[in-house]
């Protein structure tokens, strides 16, 4: 008797992206199907049974497909937005004039905790939108825009109900350890306290968060005070990643491989003894172009170190409304090429499978095989380099979640 | 008698983008009416008839409205694309493996030479409905990958088609001054000959091209070459622009206001005499951020030469294969703003005001002015910064060409 799917995608053509296939695991004449929304087949048409049967089949017209898009590190959900600041700063005005004008990150934490998570949800929603419209079915969502126990758990509350109003998988990561609030009167070290003994174990209780971030940096947290946000995820069983080596090298990266953590993000100034930590703990390397950009940092990220010493690198939108309001996961990738000079597989590599790494999820999406979820983005062209090449063009034909 | 109208916008915020406001010109109750395509009122409500009457009326719900974008400099329409080749780049090929795989503009060319007109248009129309879904309504469209008669024209002829398949303006621009074509064995000025003594009437006379462009740089013709280009253009009664001091300063912007030139582009190392030289020859500086991010300049305009000799400034994608496959407008901007540090209202008129003068249109588009074509983009959004400030984000709600 035939096997029986519940969808095939057929005539397209396939970037596997497995890691044991070299560059995309290109399938010329490839198949997908899907049943109860994973994957039961993804190879060449030659290798899938011929009188298999499903309700739907569709014509894919050699079209490529690839894995859904994975966005590994967001901020999101926040209140307000910074296109004034953005505005005054062009025009010359000076840091002290942004401040009494309400910017910087003190008036996004301002207007998170105002804004109720109704509010923080459409507020977001258009972001998500544009994301999603590219092809991206798995998105982290970090808070840290409340800097107090209850404003932290509504950015979260609100990253999960992102999840339940869109078909996109939401993982969450609690980023109290962001920024010191102003009510903390200077006092980094006691600020810490409250987040490892209020907000964490709050956080934790409630199940709001899927991993805990911090920002290791000399304008944010030292190396001692994110060691004990980590011991703390550590001890309620959380895994943690971490914004280091952005600015400076304080030693973010290795830091972060310590504590065995999914991703150390940035990494503009990693060095040697960082790139050798992570790639021994199997920390994915998550770079960010976008705010590379958009701050205008001349310090690369050490891209040839990642490859040399074998860290996995994901590339991410980073997008905030402060250093990165980046809504495209594409524009990421096509950065990440011309800023670092990451090549077109590393890229899409970036978007996909190390995404998905860098979230603990590889083992449910992030490539196309057998037992995985049925992520997929269905594109409008003739090669993958496309999808880096080009810049502010969308060819997405269509997206696929969880089989449908 | 009540006045009569076709459309009303009401209930609006207007960035009216005249020449004799500041900064944008902003309206916050704002009104525009159009009859037969063209605006009759543009203003405040306390200064439009309360018993004016229209078939249409459009509640903006405080929506912003601005001109409809230009995009004064692109090459939209060529065949084939260069993914590959940026493919190879990224993996450090050299610039002969990239010529032995076919790369570089002799591939765009060999690719335009084989491709019929129909094959042009529908090649090029994705990349103008991206440019469209963002607001444009006026768009420069070049020749220049054909180098010999036929294909020149095919080209010019195709741009047109396009203007007839989509509601925009297309104005052309002939640019067989581009590149030395492989059969000319090394010849400029006999194939400087060519373009003046053959193309350029034949273009002339079949009314392809609203302009006529030239490259003026060490890598493809010399001042001399560009000059006898420009007396021949203006033998014949058209405009003239240029592509200069890119690559390398060699007087390209003062060529080009000495010929009166509706604008000069890219313009990297251009120096003092030639700001000068364009202010009082009223040539607009049309700067192209795409290209410069693409291929990793270092050398930016000279933007605060150009506004102390109070040269206008342009915006534009140079949407083209080999140094900035950019659709996007909006992107154009933010780089415009975060690359060449002009401020919002520098890069909201770049792309209206500014480009429209810079295509010879000022009196037809490019403002909110009675007596223009109603030409709109209506966006959601909160300030008309957001517009500059978000990365791979369309905010637009409507776009309306000559009134509809
Ligand atoms: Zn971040
Ligand atoms: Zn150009």
């Amino acid at each position: 008797m035939a096997e029986r799917f519940d969808r095939i995608w057929h005539n397209a053509r396939l970037a596997l992206m497995r890691q044991d296939t070299a560059d995309l695991g290109a399938v010329e004449d490839g198949v997908i199907a899907a049943r109860d929304g994973r994957i039961v087949f993804a190879g060449p048409r030659a290798d899938f049974p011929s009188d298999a049967d499903a309700p739907q089949r569709i014509d894919c017209a050699g079209r490529w497909i690839t894995p859904g898009l994975v966005d590994c590190h967001t901020h999101l959900v926040y209140g307000g937005n910074r296109a004034h600041e953005f505005e005054l700063r062009l025009k010359g005005a000076s840091y002290e004039e942004i401040a009494r004008a309400g910017g910087g990150i003190v008036s996004t934490v301002a207007a998170t905790r105002k804004a109720g998570e109704a509010e923080l949800v459409a507020g977001a929603l258009p972001r998500l939108d544009a994301l999603i419209a590219e092809g991206v079915t798995t998105i982290e969502i970090k808070s840290g825009y409340g800097l107090d126990t209850g404003t932290e758990m509504r950015q979260l509350a609100a990253a999960r109900a992102l999840g339940r109003d869109r078909k996109v998988t939401v993982k969450t990561s609690f980023l109290g350890a962001h920024a010191l609030p102003p009510e903390a009167g200077g006092d980094k070290d006691r600020y810490i306290d409250l987040v490892c003994r209020e907000m964490l174990p709050a956080i934790a209780k409630a199940g709001l968060a899927d991993a805990v971030d911090a920002f290791m940096e000399g304008i944010a947290f030292s190396g001692e005070q994110t060691a004990r946000v980590f011991e703390a995820a550590t001890a309620l069983g959380l895994p943690v990643k971490l914004h280091a080596d952005q600015l400076s090298n304080l030693g973010g990266a290795a830091l972060a491989a310590q504590f065995s953590a999914l991703s150390a993000d940035h990494l503009e100034h990693t060095d040697a003894a960082g790139a050798a930590a992570m790639a021994k703990a199997g920390t994915v390397a998550v770079l960010l172009p976008g705010a590379f950009y958009f701050i205008r940092e001349t310090q690369k990220p050490p891209v040839e170190l990642f490859r040399t010493h074998g860290v996995n690198i994901a590339l991410a939108t980073d997008c905030n409304p402060g250093s990165s309001p980046l809504t495209s996961l594409l524009l990421a990738m096509n950065m990440g090429a011309t800023l670092f000079r990451m090549t077109v597989a590393e890229c899409l590599a970036g978007v996909t499978r190390e995404g998905a790494r860098a979230l603990g999820v590889l083992a449910e999406t992030g490539t196309l095989e057998v037992g995985k979820w049925c992520d997929l983005a269905i594109w409008d062209i003739e090669r993958p380099a496309e999808l880096v090449y080009r810049i502010g063009f969308n060819p997405l034909h269509a997206r696929v979640w969880r089989g449908q």
